[in-house]
């Protein structure tokens, strides 16, 4: 469509949704359109959710997670194993696990991998505050969850050569088949991994 | 993902874009996370500009298109052939038949079409107003532009029925095969338009 817009207003609105990534400017009048039907009250709760989140988001002091307080909900909680790490890129890795419920221990949040592709060197993440928390003595388990690319496992050696001086446990989440997965479909790395670091069967996985 | 939000106010964004339409919860945290990164003055130029169309848009009192001003670009251009009105549905028809550069006469935006199944009447749309343009005798032509749907047919007959005892011609647009359609693909009932109304043919298309 050649855009002839009726309005400098609405061009304006349009363009900063088509900003956003994945929406092209079809779709950015869409939405648009759309929230321009809704009452006054639902615009302005869209527009200032957003702004106040910019405000008023704040990142955790120790995990480095996002969120409302200093110190996150996940780190503030006495029930959670706090001598455990699990080390992560990002805010939505950290729900990701959550979402599994199989992890009571703690957070770190790095904000990425390292990746010279990108500029992403070891200082433009969290990794010295990483080291700081391992330094204090208090943990135990060190558990390396970053995605399984070359960056991530750059970013896992890493890690590891950094805090091999300390007395950590060091452990990287298990790769292997997918749950539901058949074998003939699985790529061969993937499998070749899961045949190696097979795990002892009792008669229930 | 079972939602463990590390935020409220990044739960409450998150919220606020899922409820668009097409949009769902894991696409919104991905759009919110992205604006997050941006710097505040972006994240404002975005909100605000929601915020702002929403409180300054106006709808042009002739054709009742988005407008910035009480009239309309197009119904204020003297330009443009003030003798003939475009019937359609919204906006984005409008600027559908912008686009095209073929059209250089005025538009009325309905604002829908007649449907009794979502509860749309002839009242709920600006049928009224369009009576009152052409009962001024300064229009020769209306083009209906409407959906070729049952509801687009429909509203095209009420139009006519209000509109036939008014000396103005009333036209549909060409419903025929599409330009770079191949006639083995088409359907039988636009196919079958198109050889009833098909046109003279003098050499060049």
């Amino acid at each position: 469509m050649n855009e002839q817009f009726p309005s400098v207003l609405l061009e304006k609105a349009v363009g900063e949704f088509a900003k956003l990534p994945g929406i092209g400017r079809k779709t950015a009048l869409r939405l648009v359109l759309h929230l321009l039907r809704q009452d006054t009250a639902t615009v302005e709760a869209f527009g200032h959710a957003m702004i106040t989140l910019k405000h008023e988001v704040k990142y955790c002091q120790v995990c480095h997670n996002i969120s409302d307080t200093e110190t996150c909900r996940i780190c503030a909680n006495p029930h959670r194993d706090h001598s455990v790490i699990c080390v992560v890129e990002n805010v939505r890795d950290v729900m990701a696990v959550e979402a599994t419920q199989q992890y009571t221990g703690l957070y770190h949040v790095l904000g990425g991998v390292i990746s010279p592709m990108d500029g992403i060197g070891p200082n433009d993440l969290q990794i010295n505050s990483l080291i700081e928390r391992v330094k204090t003595g208090n943990i135990n388990e060190v558990i390396l969850a970053l995605s399984t690319t070359m960056e991530g496992d750059t970013t896992n050696f890493y890690i590891y050569r950094k805090l091999e001086e300390f007395n950590v446990k060091l452990s990287v989440i298990a790769r292997g088949i997918s749950v539901g997965d058949e074998l003939e479909y699985a790529d061969e790395v993937t499998l070749g991994r899961s045949i190696v670091n097979r795990t002892p069967f009792n008669g229930t996985v």
